[in-house]
């Protein structure tokens, strides 16, 4: 019985590699999270058990694979960031989303138990769906991620708001919203310290900032010339990596410890002290204290 | 604090919308699965409860996924089929792809320990990747759904032979891959028969057949002017349903029982006795025994 | 010297193939030809010496790539349609797109002062752009067919009408765009009929119906089992072709006469009388008279 | 008469928007051209008429499409540069590579009898295919443009010496071809010169180098922090340009005089001197003589 009458099917399958040399940015999102936060009564307006299980699904994406240079989360989203050299998979479009949305939802479900002990899982189980976007250059990837970074505050500093409104404000979810209805940021600050005492900048980092995640070398002074602001200086020679270096290279990020942080990645300071991410040259491994 | 700084960086993600009217296969398979069935000691050349695993991950989607017709699983590779008028995501095919491979992984990890109770999962947790195919006829759907038939009765009768060759013959991997190389179907057949006193035809159906789900109405008798022979027959009115016709519809599928069979559908007979898998209007339900 | 430095540069190239056992559509624009037909000034509503030269470069279209197997144009727009069994250029989207849009071009421009011996072209020249559809069913291929169609009618009904009532009534063009506002085929049918005398069924066919274009085989009688109606019965054949066969079948299509037809294809007759269009099968051809 | 029951066809055109923010390539091919340049008598290795053909069809698709930077002509294949900040047609790739092709095909089959007075086409007339290529950087733009410099080299150099063996040696064409197997660039000099008493490097610039076409403005002096190296200096204030100076700056470089020249771009001083390439911003226009 051969199989080749049948085997004209696969060529149906249709390539859909990524362009070379582009930064590729994989953001996943939680599917129907409003409804299961509500199940599973997460705090409001951030429930840290939950942020927590989500930085740990993310750091074992980063553990798995080291092409992974940075990635980003808030909420019920992550961002996944690979080098623009990085050709695993061939860059097969579907291949690198599906395998970076398959290991983050089953550690999403495997850690769940530790982040939730109380709140054993039911069907229907927590999901992500993922999509994939190119960006050509460092500013361009830059400002993707500024853009995160940026809808973060935005977000949480109504949600704070909103939440106070209704938590310790005595308010119905209406008249919250229609306090808030066309309000800017000082707006808010100022109700929240002027009505609640509350210093909206005393808020923990990381409901602010998100969280950002990579390997954890030594900083580096910053310097005018940084490669950060260079494209052409860094991305030529990366191309040009023999396959024994490359290959050196990706086993030295295997070893280096992934790190979860809450800061500020919109001024130039982060990236210039931290050339190994957008270089994805291995930065210097720190002295344990 | 505005976003709109950065909110060009949004111009960047493109269109994925799949193109209406066709078949879409979506094939998720296991990643390294080779070396996790080592890890957990799944038994050869089959693992009755990797198998069963698989498959009540499988169901999981179809309970969820209403768009889902019908689904086909092997070893470590599940194929899932969206009716060509489904319209859900806006056909966005990173969306359809992502969604079906976090839904999959999810349950394949939670519902581990009810397989495997004794070995409990270890990091690395296992993953699927996942890929998109459409088919423009039904002919074609079900030349690929063949293909994937005709493949785990090859591979089942090839992994039979070796092992068996292993487990009873005492031979070596590499005896045995020697013993086999070039044979055709017949003589593993005989391979089986004469030196094991094996007769494949009693093997088991879900591994010589695989596993098909699908929502489980009354069959019907086949006709010769069966629909599934008739394309345009069918599409034509399919693709005029009204918006509430088609949520009726939709949620007349929800209400179905899904079944896992192990049986030949390369005939025309499991097409003709289940016209509502190709169709995709709700057959009748079946009555209680 | 060698190459090998920058061949890099090959890779960023994505292909683009088109899904297999498709209908190809290709449709070309003219590129700005309001302001065109103004300067050779074209007639109005329609220009004759335009039409034919239109249909004299899409003959050519026909007569140089055999898997064309039927085009259709109205005012400076032509759709061809390659068959869902069409290898041609591997089914490269752009290369496809590419060959017809220059082919017309080219004939367009060199054709041009047999249509228009007393306006030798001037820069700029005419051209046009092009886009490429693809239909997985016969139903939609002519649905695609029978929308030009309708929009050929309309179009002309409205045209007609409106410059009847500039040249014949003396309106401006405001007046006479006010007076058609709202209006409907009938009211356009007896403003034509009541005020000037013009029973719009005599119009000509080629600006009533459109130019259809296809190799002229033997009509043949239509039939209720017609493979039209039934797209398995033909595409399963049609793609077991062997490649001798298909050559010699393509080479059958190249000997066919191309003819130009004004007729209505919206009803099954035109499609059931000339079953090559659908199967590329290539007829019988016609006895000279 | 609705068209509404039709309209639904429209769907199923896919968009092909074309990532923003990068160089796009557009490299027309003329289709079967080895066997039109036998038909026309092209002269060997390099018929002048033809390029300079070539040349005049190419200067009119930047004199119509202000969005090119930059053209490169080798034998009959042009490669045309739109600018990474480009929006024409939305980046449509179908719509920019069919306006390309129909207007360099359109605009050879017109001028064809200027350059070939006594060689009146006859059909099939001459086309092209076109294909669309896109690069993140401006390295990766320089690399692709050398790629092609190389190759007109490589080629010329082959070609030179293949016909000068035999339109002055007296070999046939196989005995010509085994003669360079297996040479080096300096062993086709050394033939070319000891054979023949011809200096390879005094032959015509134009067959050697290629013919690059741009708008030609006052060069500049080259600096070291040239704009040309500084990819992210140069994309940010460009894809911030307000479209009021986008349109102004569209003007100027319409009325800028196009350029043909054969010069050697590999190197950086062709780059450095014409910063407004890469820039996209108008230069000085030159002075009249």
């Amino acid at each position: 019985m051969a199989n080749s009458k049948y085997e004209y099917v696969k060529s149906f399958e249709q390539p859909d590699l990524l362009l070379p040399n582009t930064w590729i940015v994989i953001r996943i999102d939680g599917r129907g999270f409003h409804k299961f936060s509500d199940k599973y009564a997460f705090k409001k307006p951030n429930d840290r058990r939950a942020l927590d299980l989500m930085n740990a699904a993310a750091e074992r994406v980063l553990v798995e694979l080291p092409d992974v240079v940075v990635a980003y989360g808030i909420s019920d989203e992550y961002s996944f960031v690979l080098h623009r050299s990085c050709t695993l998979f061939e860059r097969r479009s579907s291949k690198l989303v599906t395998t970076i949305v398959s290991m983050f939802s089953a550690y999403y479900v495997h850690l769940w138990p530790s982040f939730f002990p109380d709140s054993p899982l039911t069907f229907p189980l927590p999901g992500f769906d993922g999509r994939v976007v190119q960006y050509p250059t460092v500013q361009n990837l830059r400002d993707y991620m500024s853009w995160r970074q940026v809808d973060c505050h935005i977000n949480n500093l109504y949600n704070t708001t909103f939440w106070t409104l209704i938590q310790q404000g005595g308010m119905d979810a209406k008249a919250a919203e229609a306090e808030l209805a066309g309000t800017l940021a000082a707006d808010k600050n100022e109700i929240l310290f002027s009505r609640f005492g509350m210093n909206y900048n005393n808020e923990p980092d990381i409901y602010k900032k998100g969280s950002i995640v990579f390997r954890g070398y030594e900083l580096v002074e910053a310097t005018t010339s940084s490669p950060v602001l260079n494209e052409e200086a860094l991305t030529a020679p990366e191309m040009a990596l023999s396959k024994t270096q490359a290959e050196k290279e990706r086993k030295a990020r295997q070893k280096a410890k992934i790190v979860v942080q809450h800061v500020d990645f919109i001024k130039d300071d982060f990236w210039e002290q931290r050339p190994w991410i957008v270089s994805n040259r291995p930065g210097k491994i720190k002295p344990e204290p």
